[in-house]
């Protein structure tokens, strides 16, 4: 990192999501200037100016982009099940607003664009014990091949333009504020059975092994991406370790001191064996390392479902 | 090559451009019963079923996907200079027409499914000698990723559906019907500046090195690739051979027996220095080998230029 950026102000596109709530929050508490840009209604968030709208409304779009020096781009979804189900609709709608996003913000005099890509999809299937961002990249899933395509078109729109875009590739984020009825993933999911008592279905036999990262250390890696100055880049941001399935859903446990009934369902193909992300580019480019051990993050986590547990134990996922 | 499809039955999506004329004749020639779509007029072609509509009518392609065993799609352009220009407008038409054009055929009943690739856009920079079809996929243009998304997209409708798909990754096509004005290629590009006798711009020192393959073969190639049965694949169709952009146009000259002004243009930064095709799957998948050398297709390709002139000197790039 060779210089500051000097304007701090920050637009967070997709702001209400799951991540989008944190780097939002992140952002404000490291003395950003932080506009929010979101279809759902506004969060309540000291020091955040809020804004529902969405990232078709071009004209909002465009005035937005030029009152700010960088855009985060969270929007886009994080259901890999319903990419799959309608892969030409995901095209019309998520790949070509992050594209058309891009191709504004960069008219519009914005420096900085960060991506937030898929460290978990878009390698597919691979037997290394670690991904670098080198890695070729062959996703199993339309959601994988969406953040492929996105980073691929945003690479020659920074090349047309000279808009810096830094993609980070994240791998499995969990944390408080996840939900479980969107399929977002499977700390989630097994924080759900634990406290539903309902059975948790589980894809292969459990032995998949994954990245999974706590949303504080998404958020912080998101606010370092902000003080970057280099040029275009794509930085993988994970534990740098994996966990099986059957590891976590026992950490889940451990943690919330309750059984989960498990259902194994063999007959999933299309499931990398392995994905566990390299994070020396983080650290060497962002400064960036992951700083909540997993214990901390499954337990941090198991009280904020035991406290939504408690608050209303009838409407668990209806929350906001 | 284990078994021969049944049905011959074949729909050419994109079948009035320039390849897809060529590969629609080599189908009826080959025997098989062939139904051509284009947005452009009919053509004359004998024993040809011709239908003037778009792949955005949904109603059409779904009816033509049900009558026909396999389809050929050329559709989406071959224009990387617009690709670059409006990315967005991109990807909501050609790339979202491709997806779900595949969507439909898999839903219709349609077994396989040939997709024209970019092997000359989607591998980019790289010092291989040859490029085969396990190389790395960094796309330098619009043009490319939308040929490699789209890539991605179908291996994904192939994997959830059983649809076969064959991609072929051509190189640089040229030969008679290519015409200049749509900055279609180098050969055609030469071919018109010698017989107008106005200058050919060349980006760069005109040291780069293509891989330029002859119309009928490419056509072949496809003809080849109905009669495949196995497994969804991506095979390289090219020369496997390269050759400069100067020995290209020293090629012309010779075949043309005109000079041409060539304007060098230095300031073009984003051409890969090399790029030639291993073509050794397409021989061992589909039995196929580029039958027509340099020489020979250059003269074939002059002589069609030579009568154009003969026959409208002055509207040479509209003759129909």
């Amino acid at each position: 990192v060779k210089r500051t950026i000097e304007r701090k102000t920050v637009l967070v596109v997709g702001a209400a999501g799951f991540i989008g709530r944190h780097v939002t929050k992140a952002l404000a508490e490291a003395g950003h200037d932080v506009t929010a840009l979101d279809v759902a209604p506004p969060e309540e968030s000291p020091g955040v100016r809020w804004i529902q709208g969405s990232v078709t409304d071009e004209p909002l779009l465009t005035g937005l982009a030029k009152a700010h020096a960088q855009v985060i781009y969270l929007a886009g979804g994080s259901l890999p099940a319903s990419a799959n189900a309608d892969m030409a609709g995901e095209v019309a709608t998520n790949l070509h607003a992050t594209v058309r996003t891009a191709e504004i913000c960069a008219r519009a005099g914005v420096t900085n664009f960060v991506f937030a890509s898929s460290g978990g999809t878009v390698y597919g299937a691979s037997n290394a014990r670690q991904l670098s961002e080198q890695h070729p990249t062959k996703p199993l899933n339309a959601y994988g091949v969406s953040k492929l395509a996105s980073e691929h078109y945003l690479r020659i729109v920074s090349v047309m333009t000279g808009l810096t875009i830094v993609t980070l590739r994240i791998s499995n984020p969990y944390g408080e504020g996840q939900r479980a009825t969107k399929g977002q993933g499977l700390v989630a999911a097994a924080m759900a059975a634990a406290y539903s008592q309902e059975v948790l279905p589980c894809w292969g036999d459990g032995s998949v092994v994954r990245d999974f990262v706590y949303r504080g250390d998404v958020a912080a890696a998101f606010v370092a991406a902000c003080r970057y100055a280099g040029p275009s880049t794509t930085i993988n941001v994970g534990a740098g370790s994996g966990k099986s399935v059957l590891e976590m859903i026992a950490a889940v446990e451990l943690a919330t001191r309750r059984k989960i009934k498990v259902d194994f369902q063999l007959n999933r193909v299309i499931d990398a064996p392995r994905n566990v992300l390299a994070i020396g580019r983080a650290a060497k480019l962002l400064g960036w390392r992951p700083q909540v051990p997993l214990d901390d993050g499954i337990t941090r986590t198991a009280r904020w479902w035991q406290a939504e547990a408690e608050r209303a134990p009838t409407a668990r996922d209806e929350v906001a």
